[in-house]
């Protein structure tokens, strides 16, 4: 690249995004461990967005009307930082950048959108970002049916890399904007040639354009050093009808003696490399130090939205108060004041009618209450809606046609859905869940620890929970799955056991602000086992005593979901033999596991021996049966040690041996 | 469907059609569960690629020659056991296809390859079939090269549905197949516009026939109904020198009250329209009958390759006597005599030298001198080859000119390469390894899973294994993933110390036949803690006395990783305040486990507190802590309890107090 060359036909643009080159170079060696080349190829592309396109005041990070931009592409999280810094952003003064990845700062390896209020999402993991956008750019469709044009109207913009783009979720994401032609979603993906391993042809020869074309995008092609192409590129692309991917042609750590070379995605901390570097971009100040009107012409920049947003808070003051307190409140994942008197009215007209349902199908009844006095939900599922109970009759369908549509239909997308779940839950405003079959938790994985490290209240419906969903198979039946959702940090795992645990379950993770759900639901039929009303939401205990035992209590039996039916059978048939039987209802054990220790001492008492009961692998139970002051030795667990088999579901509990009679017989053996 | 037109124009193939169509009602009916309308609407590709194109031996189905078809559409079952049936494989008499769902019957809800020889893979979850095929023909190619095309020569015939197109993890697997360009690999895709929820277009726009140009493939667009069509397809299919798409525009449910429809998807059962179908078919036997010449006409079908095959052994037997061992030793998964001694030698090199290595570069030292003596394993790194250590000098790699390679280069695409090694070990004489960051396991996990339960020796190198990666942050560092392998059924989770567990753990993942492995292995450097040479393999034991106590024995200490070196130092510590102290490296829970209790009580005896030490979530550590004989309530366990941070490694260990005085103080806090 003739450096030169670009700097004397654009020098004002030249010095602005030599600025990101220059504190990126700087971090990285400071830190001596990060991602140098991407910022440094991206820098003219970021600059003239941010300059010229994006919508945004450096003072309000947070206001809700801003385009919002994802960093796909992670690993440059200087390309941001340096940015935000630029700009004025205060959570980025030069400290932060001086602290590049060291403990207690803002500017983490990776970008981290709880850190920071101008980090949208958090990436790092690739394709995570551009699959998060899409769920933005429906929230922002649908936001503005419901709320108008003149109070919601931004684009999502993304920077996407080459591994943003071979991973698979990125196919699902932008076959999803395809299909719903988000036309305010815009790609730009770093088309620098460039992976970890060497060139991307080591790897991959797929014509990109050629791909989102058939996909159903815009595409544009452009070189990704000249500012007058990207500006006209984002120009094109924000008047597109279609969702728009500008394919950047860039040189990673351009400048540097590793551009265009595997070597430039990594850290360049070599001190005679960095300042040939910037002495090819004419740069002459010191490490971290930026001239000022450099620095100006950046802040300028960081307040070039402050009258827009004047003007957007104007009109948005004009919007109907009760409108405004429903968009702040969603916004806030605040509950409204009736969830609750709703919750408890359902609860004891389900305690009364006593139904025998699949949980999935109790689901569907409380859902049938909750999104019409919660506007802010919006169900889907992927590709089994009428398996996994998640659409009720309120909520219309999204659709090109249909903006305010509540419900989608994600397709054959768990991993797509769930991401973009994500980012319907980041963008704000949208309290979003979906479904698919509890075995494909592990399609969605990546993107449900992604939830539960970004703090947000996204939840996952999970139906056909266990080996109860018989003749499918093993390749269906989750067996390990309760245990790798309960293995995740901050993550609740609801397993409820009738009608209305699955009500208590519900309220719970739409009352949720900073943790995300996976309700565990059945497919086969359960009885109520919570006949006797009470107010109080019990799930929330995580367990309590369902029945106590008659006599001496000789015997504790905890059991989860479907196996607590099957906990009172077994109850039934011991205290007929005079065995004090205690059935306790685990519905969510993170939730238990943060009551006092008084609390959970009264549930789990010791001086009896304890079975565990759950269609699913030991892994978690120990605690219960041992660690939680269970007489020790005197405890055993009846669940799954190996994979399911395809067999009707009845014959499949027989054959492995949760029934009333083995869960008895085990108890029996330990008196 | 003027189905009297298709039936009159070729009444042969109509009723060798037909027969599949009928056998897929009445089973279905039979188990009143399973999916008709695949089967139903892809009969008619299947019969011609059967009759005219498959290489195949139905007196031989695991022929090694065979050519290799992949149900990837695997709800669709019925259409390859009726196939089976019809052909006459020995292992599907008509009894399987009467008890299609049942208990122990062959002709399980989806196809799973334990079951039976013809069943090359386990599907159902979409995508995974396509995916396991491009291993499949990669490892068709890397055996031809090496053993050459009179002995290695067959394609990859795969049917794959709208679902397994949209699942991400397709998009993995046709650019990698287009990137390498393995023209003996041709996908049908049964283009029926239906999925569960309604018609494709509801959730996809995607022009699949441009996607798979973009990614490099020949495609053909054909009527899925009319045999001429079909036939003339595979034919140009096979001379292509790129992997080929058929678009078969098909009805689902063809001919049935429910054709076209999403209702055609399930299970199609009412006895008036199935005989309303059989009409239309002109069908008149009863249910499970099929007239005598069409199952004479399958029959010979069945019996088409067998002058092939007989051709092909003799070549093979012509085969230089050490090349066909070699063969016939990978094929079984056998390993050659020499590794036991190979990695006894290096085991006493090591403990003498007593390098300080991180577990990664201990893995490619043992890689060093395990590939030149096993010509059947394949290495690859889904982008992280220099981070994996994954790549050793002899391999070679493999490319569109270097076919007998045996390293792949698999890209950003941890889930396409997961499948696709699994492909590998399913297609027979190769046994696949691949590296990538043990944080990512969440992208590979449905084809982890699924390698646990079809049951093959796939290993997972995955680095970087805890917070011990440092700055990267939360979104790349571990926290549940031992969790999570290990919560799943048969799966060997190997968390080696030093470079002599590594190579222990290396010897017993290359021995395995029936068992994948995960290595999680260290970034940063760990020291010998094994200097004592022993010839035994004590990760087989899966926990062993490492140190033991002097003195007194009060406390045991287990760990795992990187952080038996933690207890170690902590030992130091106790011990030198006059507390005996044992520790128990535990390098694999599942082999641990597996041991008589006899040998576990030796491990662990009672009388000592425990304190568990792994830079991981604590489930899964309860049954070692309490389950195992230990002191009632004197457990403790140091680890994570949240996310990691971005930070220099020392500092988070520091932090989250994974620390020899830590360890200490936890052990003292017990006594």
């Amino acid at each position: 690249m003739d450096l030169n060359a670009l700097r004397t036909a654009h020098p004002d643009h030249w010095s602005k995004a030599t600025a990101i080159r220059a504190l990126t170079l700087d971090a990285v060696a400071e830190a001596n461990s990060g991602h140098s080349g991407m910022p440094m190829g991206m820098a003219d592309v970021a600059t003239v967005l941010f300059e010229k396109h994006l919508k945004f005041d450096a003072a309000d990070p947070l206001w809700p009307d801003r385009d919002r931009f994802i960093l796909s592409a992670g690993h440059g999280s200087m390309l941001l930082y340096s940015i935000l810094h630029l700009v004025g952003d205060a959570q980025f003064p030069i400290e932060e950048i001086k602290n590049f990845r060291q403990m207690g700062a803002r500017t983490a390896g990776h970008p981290e959108n709880f850190l920071a209020d101008a980090v949208e999402t958090t990436t790092g993991p690739l394709g995570q970002g551009i699959a998060n956008s899409v769920g933005f750019a429906m929230a922002e469709e649908i936001q503005r049916a419901h709320y108008g044009a003149k109070v919601v109207d931004h684009h999502t913009y993304v920077i996407a890399g080459d591994g943003c783009l071979m991973e698979g979720v990125s196919q699902e994401a932008i076959t999803l904007a395809g299909r719903h032609q988000l036309s305010k979603l815009i790609v730009l993906w770093d088309n620098n040639n460039i992976t970890i391993d060497g060139p991307v042809t080591l790897s991959d020869s797929t014509d990109q354009v050629a791909r989102f074309k058939a996909a159903g995008w815009h595409t544009i092609e452009i070189d990704g050093h000249n500012p007058n192409e990207i500006d006209a590129a984002l120009t094109e692309a924000r008047k597109s009808d279609q969702p728009t991917m500008i394919a950047c042609k860039t040189h990673i750590a351009l400048g540097h003696a590793a551009q265009d070379t595997s070597k430039g995605h990594g850290a360049l901390t070599d001190a005679d490399q960095m300042a040939a570097a910037k002495a090819a971009y004419g740069w002459t100040t010191g490490p971290f130090e930026v001239p000022g009107d450099v620095k100006s012409a950046w802040e300028e920049i960081g307040k070039r939205g402050a009258s827009e947003r004047a003007a957007w808070e104007e009109r948005f003051d004009k919007m109907p108060r009760s409108k405004r307190e429903t968009f702040n409140r969603a916004l806030a994942f605040e509950t409204p004041k009736k969830l609750s008197a709703t919750i408890k009215a359902f609860k004891k007209q389900m305690s009364e009618a006593a139904p025998k349902l699949a949980t999935r199908a109790s689901s569907e009844k409380v859902l049938e209450v909750l999104n019409p006095i919660l506007p802010e939900t919006v169900g889907g599922s992927a590709d089994l809606t009428g398996s996994n109970n998640t659409k009720t009759g309120d909520l219309g369908v999204f659709d090109t046609d249909n903006r305010g549509g509540r419900y989608v239909y994600w397709g054959v997308r768990e991993h797509g859905m769930a991401a973009a779940m994500n980012g319907m839950a980041l963008h704000g405003g949208i309290r979003p869940y979906g479904g698919t079959f509890m075995c494909f938790t592990d399609y969605a994985r990546p993107s449900m620890r992604l939830a539960a490290l970004m703090k947000i209240p996204t939840v996952f419906v999970m139906t056909h929970d266990s080996i109860g969903l018989g003749e499918d198979g093993p390749t269906h039946q989750p067996v390990e799955h309760l245990a790798i959702s309960r293995a995740t940090p901050n993550t609740y795992v609801f397993r409820p056991a009738d009608t209305i645990e699955t009500a208590e379950s519900w309220e719970i993770a739409f009352s949720s602000k900073n943790t995300p759900s996976v309700l565990s639901l059945t497919r086969q039929g359960l009885p109520t086992v919570r006949t006797e009303h009470k107010n109080t939401n019990m799930v929330e205990k995580g367990a309590y005593v369902l029945a106590d035992a008659e006599g001496k209590r000789q015997v504790i039996l905890i059991a989860t979901g479907s196996e607590v039916s099957v906990a009172l059978a077994a109850r039934d048939l011991l205290q007929a033999e005079g065995i004090g039987v205690r059935v306790v209802s685990m519905p969510c054990m993170e939730l238990f596991a943060a009551q006092d220790e008084a609390y959970r001492k009264r549930v789990l008492p010791g001086g009896a021996v304890r079975v565990g009961v759950e269609a699913g692998v030991r892994q978690g139970w120990d605690r219960w049966l041992f660690g939680e002051r269970g007489k020790f030795g005197k405890a055993a667990f009846v669940g799954m040690d190996r994979f399911g088999a395809s067999a009707p579901a009845e014959e499949l509990f027989e054959k492995f041996g949760i029934t009333a009679e083995g869960v008895a017989a085990a108890a029996k053996d330990l008196l």
